[in-house]
């Protein structure tokens, strides 16, 4: 408690560009956010805060207003106020809540949920989670889907592996080998219902409750939400130009049991990790014996040079969990993707798989097989890449020409199905994204997937999903919104 | 430790029947499995407790080895042997576990699994999870999946709800309301890839590491995999010919948090919940706050009157969880089936689901929405209802002609994909299946399904998934094997 408390007394104030209050309810969210203020602990009375830090009682109350309407505290007139943000150390708060009958899991995924939700309205321009899905070989898939089924052989309709469909399998162990430099065999793959899941099961067979994570911040919501679910503390470990700064994190935790990066195309920073920092990582793992989990999630789109080598591919110690998904590669609603695992962990996956869901539906699985045998799906991954490309340059290019003093868009990472533009800093992304979203633009803010606050504040825009006329018109809006906000304090 | 001493002095050699180092063994499994012995529970030494229960040493250090062959206790010498079974209260067991990498969930998942797979081999006959799939509409199916996708539309290819399609939430409304006499809101409902994921979303949402849940006992599999794997502490209550015996439960935890039942066909036993029984348990449901987790498997094969009403159409107070499945009205791989939702629960439910793998499959839900409100859909029930009543029926006459005084069908339970032949007492059921398994031939025995040991034994035949003469030549089989076993000690 000390220890933060000194963290205030040196911090506070340092960030000119912000009120006071405002400040103060930032680093508090830090410390708890980061562990330093494990769940339960009791805050000091905003008195005896307000002396401590020499700041008025007013400032004081207000950020404990924000914290405790944001829910990372509790308090109680005659209790005080403690913290309350995390469901594995959650002590029981009362009647009330037991009365709902949910579980302190329960509680964490009913108030996490709304928390996403909140960052995911996808809205047609900007949304960076959608694909081009016009652009599907819809009726090559259609032929494939009633060849199958005119075969409905009696195994494919009858229960199968946990791990999924064999020769699926075999053909991601085919693929991965020739894209991705990952030399697998077909046991060590376990075919999962999109990534979400692959995250899901990994939380559960690595973590225990309060197990320290590493993960991106700001990083992809779907990997806070799910290893958060399995009770892991979550350290949130910066990001810059080369990606997740690894010394950063062995300062805030020298031994997490479990790292989440997206090395190929960073989300939502889109950068590229750099081959040192990948070799640091990999070091850092072997030396702590923690897992890498690896999310490659977009590394086929790729149009300024080859993609990137995996993590997975330079991993001498079978440290490295790999996640792939068929979401942005054919599209989202297939809800089929896969992990490469470490041999150490198949069999706990396996298990883990058969308790969640038994295994993923095979019919699909054996369409999938055949679309990726097939030589449409080469033909439909080159199309696909020509066309993002395409609508990304355009995106960059209108930009440039509305928004060129207002939104930085740096080159270098020329890939996947969005970019960041970086606003100056000081100014509010988030009111910057409430100001679209109230347009039906969306334009999520980095602030939304941040857990601290270290990074430059930017927006996240997609552009997998739209075409060139949406892409403009949206540009405009987005401009005429970022010229009528009120200039940075 | 001394209650649990005291009642193995009590009932030791009370059973005839067995040698007494299985007698040993059975009640110490017992108590552990009922809680009684939790984890880390540190036996007595072999001597002492020969001395104790005036056992020969060999026949205490028999149970103490086959407890430990299974799992259920360690040892090491110098420091004796204590209880491991279950993983929310379990030790860490030093650097060999930790090596390995995998959390404490990771590991339980892993033994389940093993456990699990062990009691399922699927041959044809008698399976008890076939389906007739060969009789499936496949012609309409990829006729409905065709027209789906040659629609494509921009939503049906995009992330979804994680509750589900609305359309086929409305369907599954329609449906329950018309069958099951269900009445519930599509805001209620679910999709889930199986009842399986049903049940672990409700373990997750429900269950804190080490809260009781009543499970049947003996059971279906899956519950106890999903439920224990949630953390909680299953509490086996014995099932007579009115379903689960509710006042047994109370004896044994008189506080559950939740309870699993599956009333209309229970599985594996057979028999239909009485009224009576199922009034019981709402209203204690409804007096000590806990969940109520209908499973409701097979309820629309039923031959020989209409199906009973569901515990759900009797909840006055909203404590029942219902679960359903397409699984055995269609095709087990399908991997489709629903939850209906107290209020209360939706949004946690909601979060566990977007967590665990955002959505089920579009394309897939809106087929099924279109074969749900064909008229094929209510053809093919009437269909399968009658074929597997028409094997039902031979199945009985089988083994009545061959096995009558060996196997006992009781009259009465004419539902389901399967049925239980009860074995004269004292006959080793698990005995039976092994022998049965070496020749290619599945027969579970009901003590591959308990916890406990207070059933008849019995062997469980599924009859679903097979055609008349390989019913025939089923029981050929097994009748051979029964009259070769060695009588009854």
């Amino acid at each position: 408690m000390d220890l933060v408390l000194a963290y205030l007394r040196a911090r506070i104030g340092s960030d000119e560009a912000q009120p006071l209050f405002q400040q103060l309810y930032q680093l508090m969210r830090e410390a708890i956010l980061t562990g330093h203020w494990p769940d339960g602990t009791r805050l000091p009375p905003s008195r005896a805060l307000s002396e401590d830090l020499k700041l008025s009682r007013t400032t004081v109350t207000a950020a404990y207003h924000q914290l405790e309407a944001e829910g990372f505290i509790q308090s109680r007139v005659g209790a005080g106020s403690w913290v309350s943000r995390s469901f594995p150390a959650e002590k029981p708060t009362g009647d009330r809540a037991r009365s709902a009958g949910l579980s302190q899991r329960g509680r964490w995924l009913e108030n996490e949920r709304t928390h996403y939700l909140d960052n995911n309205f996808h809205a047609e321009a900007f949304c960076p989670a959608m694909t081009e899905v016009d652009g599907f070989a819809h009726e090559m898939w259609g032929r494939i889907l009633s060849r199958v089924w005119r075969k409905h052989s009696h195994a494919l309709m009858s229960y199968g592996e946990p791990a999924g469909y064999l020769p699926l399998r075999r053909a991601v162990v085919d693929y991965l080998k020739e894209t991705r430099q990952i030399s697998c065999q077909p046991e060590q793959v376990v075919i999962v219902n999109g990534s979400q899941q692959g995250l899901d099961l990994c939380g559960r067979v690595l973590l225990d409750a309060g197990d320290p994570v590493w993960i991106e911040d700001p990083g992809y919501l779907g990997a806070r939400y799910a290893l958060g679910a399995a009770g892991a503390r979550l350290v949130p470990v910066p990001v810059d130009h080369d990606g997740l700064q690894v010394e950063a994190g062995l300062d805030r935790c020298p031994d997490p049991r479990a790292i989440f990066v997206s090395p190929s195309h960073q989300f939502p920073c889109g950068v590229t990790m750099s081959l040192r920092r990948r070799q640091r990582l990999l070091d850092v793992a072997q030396q702590t014996g923690c897992w890498i989990l690896e999310d490659d999630y977009d590394s086929l789109f790729r149009y300024s040079s080859r993609p990137v080598s995996s993590l997975k591919s330079l991993d001498q110690h079978d440290r490295v969990i790999y996640l792939g998904s068929f979401s942005k590669l054919l599209f989202p609603s297939m809800r089929l993707g896969y992990l490469v695992l470490p041999e150490a962990l198949v069999t706990a996956v396996h298990g883990a798989k058969l308790c969640c869901d038994r295994h993923s539906a095979l019919m699909e699985q054996a369409a999938l097989t055949e679309f990726i045998e097939s030589r449409e799906f080469i033909r439909h991954v080159k199309r696909m890449r020509e066309l993002y490309g395409e609508r990304r340059s355009l995106l960059r290019a209108q930009l440039e020409a509305r928004l060129g003093g207002l939104l930085e868009v740096p080159r270098g990472d020329e890939a996947g199905l969005h970019l960041v533009g970086w606003l100056p800093p000081g100014t509010d992304d988030f009111a910057c994204f409430r100001a679209a979203e109230a347009v039906g633009l969306e334009a999520n803010s980095l602030t939304q997937y941040a857990l601290g606050r270290e990074h430059r504040p930017g927006l996240v825009l997609g552009y997998g999903g739209i075409g060139a006329s949406a892409i403009r018109q949206g540009v405009d809006t987005l401009a005429r919104i970022l010229e009528e906000l009120p200039a940075t304090p």
